[in-house]
């Protein structure tokens, strides 16, 4: 199971591809796409749309997950954060992949086990977790990672769920 | 000049297309794009914007102008109005047309000289000046053909001052 994670942004958006094999988890690649902010915010989401369709070419993942917030600091926010979504949606759709959404409290909660977790504490575990070397990646590709990594773990925990409901 | 006005929502996207040849003001077509609400959010953005993407085609605006409000009712319309945005952004960049961008106040302002009108004023007066039978296109529609009539408008001006400036 290869699964892309999108931390969605207007001016940058991160991404991680991380794949699981049964227990075994390895990170194929992650970065952070970005669009000159002297564009027009069109061409810089038309930008992000096309890199994140790059990506998804070469990556292959079977699913996306994708960072949404059901809250933001003001209004103004709230609208460049959904046009990012917009982007990351249209992306996957484009390419058929199917697409699940976390909020960031269930992000911090499924890869630090506390919902309030800071930026910091999510990179560190985001890299015990897939042996990578400390804050080599940059904050929005490791906040992507995350994002990829709940799913995977929500997926576990689903598996695992249906197995115990299995049994008689 | 034609122009294409877009009032964008996430599941129903109103669009109107007026043709200015001098004074004269045409509507040449008008009307709403609309995505199942049975079908998750990222296929009816995908299937919204193939669907401008058609109509750009066929349509072969110079011009697009879209609606921009800065408020919304919360964080949650505003990331939907956020994501709607975007699929008209993206639908006009990727044919490369040129945006506009109106907050609905100013719409109102320069369709009905009052920037608080209501909706029902709005639609009165698009019909008077492009001389439409009241009420005939739906209100989603009416308020796009406001926003491309808000840009026309704007335009005449624009040409006007600049007249007004080369003058001795």
């Amino acid at each position: 199971m290869r699964v892309l994670g999108v931390d969605p942004g207007t001016v940058s958006m991160g991404y991680g591809l991380i794949e699981e094999n049964g227990q075994q988890l390895r990170m194929l690649d992650c970065g952070v796409l970005s669009a000159p902010t002297r564009k027009p915010p069109p061409e810089r989401l038309y930008e992000l749309y096309l890199g994140l369709l790059d990506i998804l070419a070469d990556s292959q993942p079977q699913e996306i997950a994708i960072e949404e917030p059901f809250v933001a600091q003001n209004i103004r926010s709230a609208l460049a954060i959904g046009r990012a979504q917009a982007v990351a949606m249209l992306a996957a759709t484009n390419k058929g992949i199917p697409i699940y959404t976390y909020p960031p409290a269930k992000v911090k909660q499924m890869v630090t086990n506390y919902g309030g977790s800071s930026k910091g504490q999510v990179q560190h575990m985001v890299c015990l977790q897939l042996g990578l070397a400390q804050s080599s990646p940059p904050s929005d590709a490791t906040d992507a990672l995350a994002i990829a990594l709940c799913h995977l773990r929500e997926r576990q925990l689903a598996t695992v769920l249906a197995r115990g409901n299995r049994q008689p």
